[in-house]
C-alpha cells in the first residue's frame, strides 16, 4: 500500500477555531517529517486565503517545542479563513499548489473546508495533476456526517457542561431565571451538553432547546413557569439556531441580518437573543430575577477546560490523515468512528459524503417534550468529556435546626 | 488573649457568590469545630433571610468528605441573600440570634455584607447582649477598602485573563474587533485582569476601559481604528460599568434600568452594552467584522480555573475570623495585607471601617490615556493567579515560503 507521490506537503485550516485544532496540526506535521518522500512541510496562513496568496511558512523548521506550544493552544495557529472559493479562486489555488509542487494537501476544517477541498481537488483531477487530498474534521458543532463525533466538539463540550455545573450553583445560590445561548446554528449537540453538569435531579439546566425542534415562544414560557414553580429558580440552555416555523429566533429581532460569505446568518458575537427571551420572561411573568449570558466564542477558545480525549483524537486524526494520503496513496475526509466503550478508529469517507452536509442531533437523543435531552445523549457524550471531568451540584447535607420563635 | 465567652456560632453567606467562597465557609466551620466554647456551628441558608426565617442548618452534623466537596464547588453553598437590612429586620435578626444563642456571628460578603453585619452587631450591643459579629472578605470586584485583595477575585481574575488569552487567538486566527464586557460596577479590578493575558507586545486585549475613567465613546472609536490600523484587529476589554459623564453607559441604553435592594443598577445579566458597542463601530467605521460578548455570570462561577492561592487565603479568612472572634474575642473585618513577594498576613479592620465603602483602581494602576493597565498593576495581579497560570500567545515560528508566482 505504499505510495509512490513524492512532493511537498501542504496544510491549512479553515473556518472556526477550536481549543484542539492545533492538535491536529502538530499530528500531521509530526507524522509528515517521517516520510522522505514528503520533501517540504509547508503551512498555507488563513486557510485557502494563504495559498492563493502564496503566504506559507516552512513548518518543517518549526521547533519541537514550538509545536508542542502551539498544539497545546486554542484557535488556529496558521490563521484562518471564512473564503468560500469559487472556480476562479479553485483556478488560483491550484496554480499555487502546482507551483510549489504539493502533492500532498491537508485541509483542516469543517463541512464547508471539506466542500472547499472536494472543489479544489476535483480542479487538479480535472488538470491531470496527481495530487492527494485528505480533509481532517474539526467543528465545536459536531454536526459533521458519517462522523460519531468531530474534534474540537468535545472540549467546547466539556465548557459548557464545566459552565452549567458552576451556573447551576450560582443560581442556586440567588434563585431566579437564568438562560443561557449556546452556539449551534443548525446541530443542538453543544447545547445539549449542558445535560452533562446535572448530577441530581433538581440540578439544572432544567430546560434544555435545540435548533432540531421547532421552538415556541409561548411554549417556552410555559416551560418556564413550571419549572419555577416546582424549584423555585430555573436555569435554561438555548442553542443559538432555535427557529420557529422555521425562521431563526434570533433573526427575527436583527433588521439588518448579517451573512457570512457562506451564506450563514451571523448568530454569534452578540447577546440580542438572550436578551430577547429573558425580556419576554420579565414581561410576561411575575418572576422577577431573570438573567441572560451568551457564552461566545469562549465555548470554542477557552484553554482551562479541554478534554484529554478530544487532544488525542484531534491529534490521531491529523495524524491518520497523513497516514491516509502519504502512505496508503488515498484522498478522502478523516472519520471517527465509535468501536468500543470507549474507543474509536479513523476510517476515510469520500469527500462528497462529507462536503456542504449537515448532521442533527438524532431523534432518540431529544426527549419527546422538545425541550431536554434523554439518557441515551448522556451516555454518547460522556466519555468524550475525559475522566477528569465530574458533573457539579455538590451541596451541604446537614440536618435544620428547630426553630425556636417561630415554631407553632 | 482566651476569650471567656461560650455559646453556638453562625455562619452565613451573603451577596454575590464566588469560585471559592466555600472555602471560607470550610475553614470557619474547621477552625470553629476545635473550641469546646463553640457549642453548635449553625449555618443560616439565603443569609441574613434565614436568620430572620430560622432557616439554619447543623453544620456540626456535615461529614469531611461533604464539606471537602463543598469547598471545592463554586458558588454559596449556604445560598446568599440580596437583602440589606432595614433597623427593624436588624431587630428580627437580633432576636433569632438571642432564642439560639448564638455568641459567634460570622457572615461571608462584600462591603454590603459587611454593612448588614455592623448594623446587626450595633443592634445587639444596643440590647446589651454580647456576641462577636466578624465580617468575611469575599468579591470578585476586589472593592473592599483596607484589603491588598479580597478573596475571589483572583479565581475570577484568572477566569478573565484565561478567557482572553483563548480570545486573542481566536480574533488573531479570523481578524476583526472583538468586544468582552467584563464584571465591575465602580473598580476596574476584574477588566484590568485581561492584561495577564498579554504574553507578546501585540497580544490582545489591546484596549482596557474601566469605571474608574470617564468613558469617551468618540475616543473609544478613535481608539479602536488606531489599533486595527496597526494590527489589522482589535481586542477590547470593556467593564460593565463604564460611565459616560457620570451616567454608565449601560444604564443610557436600558429604558427600565434594574435595580436591587441596594439601589444598584443591574448590570450583569445582559449582553446590551457589548452589543451597543459593537452596533457603534459597525455603523462608523467601515470595519467589517465586530463581535460582542459579556462573560457575565462565568465570571464568578467558574469551576475550572480557580487560583491556587485564592482557594488556600479564602479558607484562611474563614479560620483567621474564627480565630479573631472565638480566641481572640474580637470584633471586625478580616482584612488581607501583603507582607511579601509573595506572601500576606490576616488582620482586622473595625467592621464601620469597611462597611459601604469601595476601593477602585489606584491611579498608578492605569496609564495616562486610559485606555489600559500599567505594569504595576501586573505585578500587582501576577502572584494572585497562581503559578500554574500562565499567559497566552503561542504562535508559530517557522520562515516564509518564498512566492513563486506571485514574486516581482
Amino acid at each position: 500500500m505504499n505510495g509512490k507521490l513524492k512532493g511537498n506537503m501542504l496544510i491549512a485550516q479553515g473556518g472556526g477555531p477550536t481549543a484542539v485544532i492545533n492538535r491536529s496540526l502538530a499530528g500531521a506535521v509530526r507524522r509528515g517529517s517521517r516520510f522522505s518522500r514528503v520533501e517540504g512541510i509547508y503551512g498555507a496562513l488563513n486557510g485557502v486565503s494563504g495559498i492563493i496568496n502564496e503566504r506559507m511558512v516552512d513548518l518543517s523548521a518549526v521547533t519541537a517545542g514550538n509545536l508542542e506550544d502551539i498544539a497545546s493552544s486554542p484557535a488556529s495557529a496558521l490563521l484562518s479563513t471564512r473564503d468560500k472559493p469559487d472556480n476562479e479562486y479553485c483556478e488560483k489555488i491550484f496554480r499555487v499548489l502546482e507551483a510549489h509542487n504539493i502533492r500532498f494537501f491537508f485541509y483542516i476544517g469543517g463541512n464547508d473546508s471539506s466542500d472547499t477541498l472536494r472543489i479544489v481537488k476535483e480542479y487538479a483531477d480535472n488538470e491531470g495533476y496527481e495530487m492527494r487530498a485528505v480533509h481532517i474534521p474539526k467543528t465545536v458543532d459536531n454536526d459533521l456526517v458519517k462522523n460519531d463525533h468531530t474534534p474540537g466538539y468535545p472540549s467546547a463540550a466539556r465548557f459548557v457542561a464545566e459552565a452549567f455545573s458552576g451556573l447551576d450553583l450560582d443560581n442556586r445560590s440567588l434563585p431566579g431565571v437564568y438562560i443561557a445561548v449556546v452556539m449551534g446554528r443548525h446541530a443542538g449537540f453543544l447545547t445539549a451538553a449542558g445535560e452533562l453538569a446535572r448530577r441530581s435531579p433538581d440540578d439544572g439546566p432544567h430546560l434544555i432547546y435545540l435548533p432540531e425542534r421547532s421552538f415556541s415562544v409561548s411554549g417556552f414560557l410555559r416551560d418556564v413557569e413550571e419549572v419555577y414553580k416546582k424549584h423555585g429558580r430555573c436555569v435554561v440552555a438555548v442553542s443559538e439556531g432555535i427557529q420557529e416555523d422555521g425562521v431563526p429566533v434570533a433573526a427575527k429581532l436583527a433588521e439588518n441580518v448579517e451573512k457570512d460569505a457562506h451564506g450563514n446568518i451571523q448568530l454569534s458575537g452578540s447577546g440580542s437573543l438572550g436578551d430577547m427571551l429573558k425580556d419576554h420572561i420579565k414581561s410576561n411573568t411575575s418572576i422577577g430575577r431573570v438573567r441572560a449570558d451568551t457564552f461566545g466564542y469562549l465555548q470554542r477558545s477557552f484553554r482551562g477546560c479541554v478534554s484529554e480525549v478530544d487532544s488525542r483524537e484531534a491529534e490521531e486524526a491529523g495524524e491518520s490523515a497523513v497516514i491516509f494520503g502519504v502512505e496508503q496513496d488515498k484522498d478522502g475526509s478523516v472519520t471517527i468512528k465509535r468501536t468500543g466503550d470507549y474507543a474509536v478508529s479513523y476510517e476515510l469517507s469520500a469527500l462528497e459524503d462529507i462536503a456542504a452536509k449537515t448532521k442533527v442531533m438524532p431523534e432518540e437523543f431529544i426527549n419527546s417534550s422538545g425541550n431536554g435531552v434523554n439518557p441515551a445523549f448522556r451516555e454518547y457524550l460522556r466519555p468524550l468529556l475525559g475522566c477528569s471531568f465530574t458533573p457539579g451540584g455538590a451541596r451541604i447535607s446537614a440536618p435544620r435546626i428547630a426553630p425556636i420563635l417561630s415554631r407553632s
